[in-house]
Formats: C-alpha cells, sequence, structure tokens
C-alpha cells in the first residue's frame, strides 16, 4: 500500500561525507516533479529534528542553490548521532503524524539503517502508513549488499592523494612516515592508500587493516626490513587496528576511552595511535627520524577534493529513493550494484538485510602478507575515484661520474 | 666578474612544497637554452649531495619528463637538513672546483639562504669565481624581503579548504573542532584559515598565532564565549604558539623534545599539541564533543592542492635566478615584489638580507582581538590562492510551523 499522505520528510545522519548533499537533493528535486508530493520537508540534525518538530521546508527552495549545496561537503540539514529506542520512536512517530508525513528517507550509514529499521517496525506495528527508505552513505564503505557506499570513492580519493604527497615528501627527506586512517572495522579507506603508488619503490610499503590481527613485534620486523630495503618506510594504519582479542591497539595506551551514545570508542580526533606507533618504532628500532600523522576529520570533510563518480552515484541513490518510495510498495535500502568497468545500478534491498551488519574487505582484497592489497582491489577502487587525478613524474636516473670520489 | 665555467649545479634544501619542483625546472630550462652552459647538474638530496658528488645530469633530461616532474609535488631531487659549518664549506668546494662548476643555485628557506650565504662567502675567501643564488621556497612564508615565497600560496590553499570543509563538518556534528597548522615562527598558514570562511558564522571562529603570546585561561574563556555565541567552536592553533617566556605550549606537555640540526624543536609529526588543548577544552569546559586534528605533513605534501599562482611564481623565481646569474654581477636572494592586484615582479637581494632573518605577520594583518585577521590580511592572501576554489553554499532558511510544540 502506497501512502496517500502528501509530505515527504528527509533528514542525515552520522558522520558528513563530500557527497552526502547529492542525495538529499537527488530526494528533493525527484520528489518535487511527483504531482503526488505537495512539500518536501527536512528535519535540522536527523531524527533529533523530527523529535523537535525542527523542519525546513525544502519545496521553498530554488532548484539553482540546491545544486550549489549538492555540491558542498557536508550535510547541509545537520547530523546527528541519536539511535532511537522504542520511546524515542514513539516520539518520532507523533510528530510524523501531526505533520502529515507519509515518507520518511534517512541518509546515513549503519547506525542510520538500523534506524529506519526501527521507525518502519514501529510505524508497522502502529498501524501507520509510512514508507521508510534507508540512503546509503558511509565512508568506511561498511554496508553490506552494496558493492560501495556513497562517500566513500571521495574519501579514498582524499587517502590516495594523501599518500601519493606524502611519498613524495618521504623520498625527498627519507625517513619513516606513518599516517593513522579512518575505519573502525573495515580497512577499505586504508586500503585505498595503495591507490597512490606508481613507481614499484613508492610508499605506502606497509598498510595494516583492521581485517588482521595487528601483533607490534610483528610491525616493527616489517618497518625495520622496509627501511633495510628502501631506506625509508611509508605506513598506512587503520585507526581500528586490533589485537587477537579484539581489543584496541589505541586502548593499550589511552586510559580514558570516550564513548559514544552507540557505545563506540572515539578512535578519530585524537594522534595518539599514530604518536604511540612512532615512539615505539623510535624506541625499538632506533630509526631518528619518525613522523607520524593522523589524517582525522580532513578524509571526510575537505573541501575540493571529490571523485565525480561518488557526486553521480550520490545524487541517484537519492532519485532511486524516491522512485522506490513512489512506484514501489515496501521499505527498504537503496543498495549500489556493480554492472560493467566501470557502470552502476541501484537496487532496494530489505531493511534487515542491511542493518546492524557490517561489511568488511574481501580476502581475495588483501595480499597474503596481510600488509598490501591485491590487483583485484586495485581494479575495484580505481573506477570509483573518478576522473582528473593528479599523477607524480620522477626524473629519470642519469648519474654524473664522481671525480673526488671516484676510487669508491 | 662572470664565471667562465661551464657548468652549472642546481639543489633543493629543507622541507618539500608543492612547487619547489616548479622552480628547479625553471632553472634547469632557462639555463638549458643559454649558449655559455653546457651542463646543468642537479645534486641529489640537497648539500649532502655535493660533498658526496651525487650529481645527475639533468641535461639529459627531456623537456617533456621536465614539464611533468615540475607539476610533481615534492623535492625531485632529494632535500637535506644539513647546515653547513667551514669544513662543509670546504668540501664543497673541492666538490665544485673538480667539476668546473660556477653557478650553484640552492632552492630552499631560511637555513637554505644561510647555507648559500656561507657558500658564497666561502667561495670568495678561496678565490673561487662561483656564483651562488638562493631561490626562495617556504611553505612558512618567513623570507624577509619578499611580498610572500613560492610553495605558501599553495600550502595556505590546503589549509583554507581544510577549514572551510572541518567548517561544514562541525557546523553539521556541533561541537568544538580544534586543528594545529604549521608555521613555527610565523603565522601567515595558521591564519590562511581565515580564506576558508563564507558566512559571518562560519569557522574558524578563534586563530592563534606565533605572533601572540598564547595565555591558557584566556584560550578557554574565548572558546566559551564562541561556544556560547555559536553552539559550535572552530579553532585554528599554529604549532608555533608560546608563552610570554617565549617557551612553546608544547613544551609543557612533550618530555623528550626532539631537535634537528639546526636546533629547531620538532614541532611537527606528532598530534601531542592538538590533543593537549582539546584535554584542557574537555576538563575545563565540560564541553563534551571536543575533537583535535594535526594537519602535519599533508599541508605540505598533498597531491592534487595548489595554486596556479604559485605554480607560475615557482617557475618564474627558477627562470630569474638563472637569468640574475648570467646577465647580472652578483649573487643574492631572488625576491618576489608585488607590482599590482594581483601581479608580480622579481629582484635580486642581497643574501646578508636574506639569510638567518625571519620575517613574522604584519601587525596590520592581525586584528586587536589577536585571535583573527584583518580584511588587510584577507586581501594580501586572496589572489595568492589561485583560481578554481571550491565555495561553500547552504540552504536558506525557511522554517516548517512545529504542531505539536507550538506552544513553546
Amino acid at each position: 500500500m502506497t501512502s496517500n499522505l502528501q509530505k515527504i520528510l528527509v533528514a542525515q545522519g552520522g558522520g558528513p561525507t563530500a557527497v552526502i548533499n547529492q542525495s538529499l537533493v537527488g530526494v528533493v528535486l525527484e520528489a518535487r516533479r511527483h504531482k503526488g508530493i505537495d512539500r518536501v520537508y527536512g528535519a535540522r540534525h536527523g531524527v533529533r529534528g523530527i523529535v523537535d518538530e525542527d523542519f525546513v521546508d525544502l519545496t521553498q527552495e530554488t532548484s539553482h542553490n540546491l545544486e550549489l549545496v549538492a555540491a558542498t561537503p557536508g550535510s547541509a540539514l545537520g547530523s546527528t548521532r541519536d539511535k532511537p529506542d522504542l520511546a524515542y520512536c514513539e516520539r518520532i512517530f507523533r510528530v510524523l503524524r501531526a505533520h502529515g508525513i507519509g515518507h520518511f528517507f534517512y541518509i546515513g550509514g549503519n547506525d542510520s539503517s538500523d534506524t529506519v529499521r526501527i521507525v518502519s517496525q514501529q510505524a508497522q506495528a502502529a498501524g501507520y502508513p509510512l514508507r521508510c527508505i534507508h540512503i546509503p552513505k558511509t565512508i568506511d564503505n561498511d554496508l553490506v549488499g552494496n558493492d560501495h557506499t556513497p562517500g566513500f570513492p571521495s574519501a579514498a580519493r582524499f587517502v590516495a592523494q594523501a599518500f601519493a604527497g606524502a611519498n613524495l615528501d618521504n623520498a625527498a627527506l627519507p625517513g619513516v612516515y606513518l599516517a593513522v586512517v579512518m575505519g573502525r572495522h573495515a580497512g577499505f579507506l586504508t586500503a585505498a592508500s595503495a591507490l597512490g603508488k606508481k613507481f614499484p619503490d613508492d610508499g605506502p610499503h606497509l598498510i595494516y587493516l583492521p581485517e588482521r590481527t595487528f601483533v607490534l613485534e610483528q610491525f616493527l620486523a616489517d618497518v625495520q626490513a622496509m627501511q633495510r630495503r628502501h631506506g625509508r618506510c611509508v605506513i598506512a594504519v587503520s585507526e581500528g587496528i586490533h589485537d587477537a582479542s579484539g581489543a584496541p591497539i589505541l586502548a593499550q595506551l589511552a586510559q580514558d576511552l570516550e564513548r559514544d551514545a552507540h557505545g563506540n570508542v572515539q578512535l578519530s580526533g585524537t594522534g595518539a595511535l599514530a604518536d604511540l606507533l612512532c615512539a615505539e618504532i623510535k624506541q625499538k628500532l632506533g630509526i631518528q627520524r619518525v613522523r607520524g600523522d593522523t589524517f582525522g576529520y580532513l578524509q571526510r570533510s575537505f573541501i575540493g577534493c571529490v571523485s565525480d563518480v561518488d557526486q553521480r552515484e550520490a545524487r541517484e541513490v537519492g532519485e532511486k529513493a524516491v522512485q522506490f518510495a513512489m512506484w514501489g510498495d515496501r521499505d527498504g535500502s537503496v543498495a549500489i550494484q556493480r554492472t560493467g568497468y566501470y557502470s552502476a545500478d541501484y537496487s532496494l534491498l530489505p531493511l534487515d538485510a542491511v542493518a546492524g551488519q557490517t561489511r568488511v574487505m574481501d580476502d581475495a582484497f588483501i595480499s597474503p602478507s596481510g600488509t598490501d592489497v591485491t590487483d583485484a582491489f586495485r581494479l575495484y577502487l580505481r573506477p570509483l575515484l573518478g576522473s582528473g587525478l593528479s599523477d607524480a613524474y620522477r626524473l629519470r636516473p642519469a648519474p654524473v661520474a664522481k671525480v673526488l670520489h671516484s676510487g669508491g
């Protein structure tokens, strides 16, 4: 049964990305051309804005400004980390019913898909005709049922470009360079660092993913071996690396771990993990020049680093969400499937098939050593990064014969 | 007296930048068209490569590949932090004389200009006809006698874009966001964060520069005031902030300060300062969501973020260096002067006028509060950032009347 109500509501949840506003604008512009819809509301700061009745009328925004907002990173409506429970959902229903809203679109990641699932169940239980569609977004690329998720390609592009540049810097002033990349459970974004490599001796020389157990002694042996081979070493480390028990390596350092409402440990917004690992390298290996960076919020917020493929697909998942809602007859989560190299199509998955689950990297994407990616991963990621990627060139060897030191 | 020798040598010193290879290629291509020069050598890893006789023959490189290298960040010849003393310079002379080199071009910052000055003096003292030209490069923008220095505009563009994005992220998920920016003594790069602002309530809301004394209590009061006004606060902090005695704030935290051969404390490559300041904000102000980033090496090495104005000028200082050397009759440091809004010209300053000195921000560039920049600074910096900067747009307010909460 398709709702006869005349209003739709769209909201954004979780961490902003470079392209989440494309999905928002995809929903708004597509909804505005449907005769059955006379109002498009946006909730400010996700589900929080629903319970607070903090709505804006997107029907009154110009198409021109919507296009400009679409090209702007961040969440234009604002976001939230709230995860609704039963009582929270009751409040959501009261508001939706009071405003005559029949379609709810929530753009977000794992936690947001779970929110949509709960709201959908509550709506059914309450007999309220609400169509609930989850629209995927996450830089971690950890939604199941998707070839990849909007937001990830642009963040991956940032990580690849960052390592391409860091490798050049490190080649000029050799030493150990280590950078910590976002990704709590899935290593896709850290693995994207490999796409910054061009020449065989380029970094990153070592990549540490949450899909593999991190053993400090092995890490130090790996770094020492690369340092001896190349006279330098560039390392990509996922913020989610953990020991055999699953405990975060960072937990060995931090005494007060901040947890959010979802029970997640705060891994971002601190340079502690990079500093800890650098200190270990200095102390245990006696390497003098060791530098650590933490890409932090730059990798999801930096303006001016976006994949055109990601932009297009983020727009399309928003458009498709409205089409599925208006022409279909079920709730669900929009998913991206790869149909060619490179082409994508969209489907609607059951919310139960997506919500509350976490996708990690296939074994086929990780080299047997556990510290590199495979060609399968490079082929998987490359088209997503989009066009116009910067390339690195080097001088060709043309050594000049020594005059004074010619004897050696 | 212009040297009759037929070879020139070029080298790169100090931290790499996004455009230092433009200057290298400017020297090489300009030198190759002069009839008086039959070989263009490059020293690998700066002055270290000279004493090691580690030269490459750039006369044998294709123009096509040189152009591609010019567009690549990093130091294509490699760099060094070595600062030659008397004995080091004696070794340099022996090598230069043995190879028949008559012109020495060194691309670098403060420390490199001092190296050129020492080498020039030693050459004169030894009666060796060596033309020594310093070519400016520094992301810190701290060379005296220059309107600005190549490398700074591209790094400033990175910082401005990073804060433009961080501000959008922070607006979506409000809290305190603090990022530490490079700049040991000069605040230009940190101040560039202000160019990421568009709307009056955009961050950065507070900017802390090494040109002003940092007082922790005042800092906390500033943050609290901004948090109350905007419900959030974005802060730019220079790595070089110091107390009234000149001691780095970081020194209050770090126990083992690493110093390089120039006696500089290592301020980059660690997230300690951001983490310290965030901890203070959490503890003293009781604000829950506080995130700190350290831009680290990204701001000087990120590939794909470059100012076209910076590229052009970096190329020109290299070209002009060769022209000054061939057609002039004195050693010196190439300097950029502003001649219009926006246009630049180049002159050759005496090495003594540049070497060993540090330029900091004019008082006219810093607001009376000490935590913001003036319009004079915005006008100064804007044309340097180049074309094609990303812009941020937002939804216009169109609130929907509350139904349930209409009573308040």
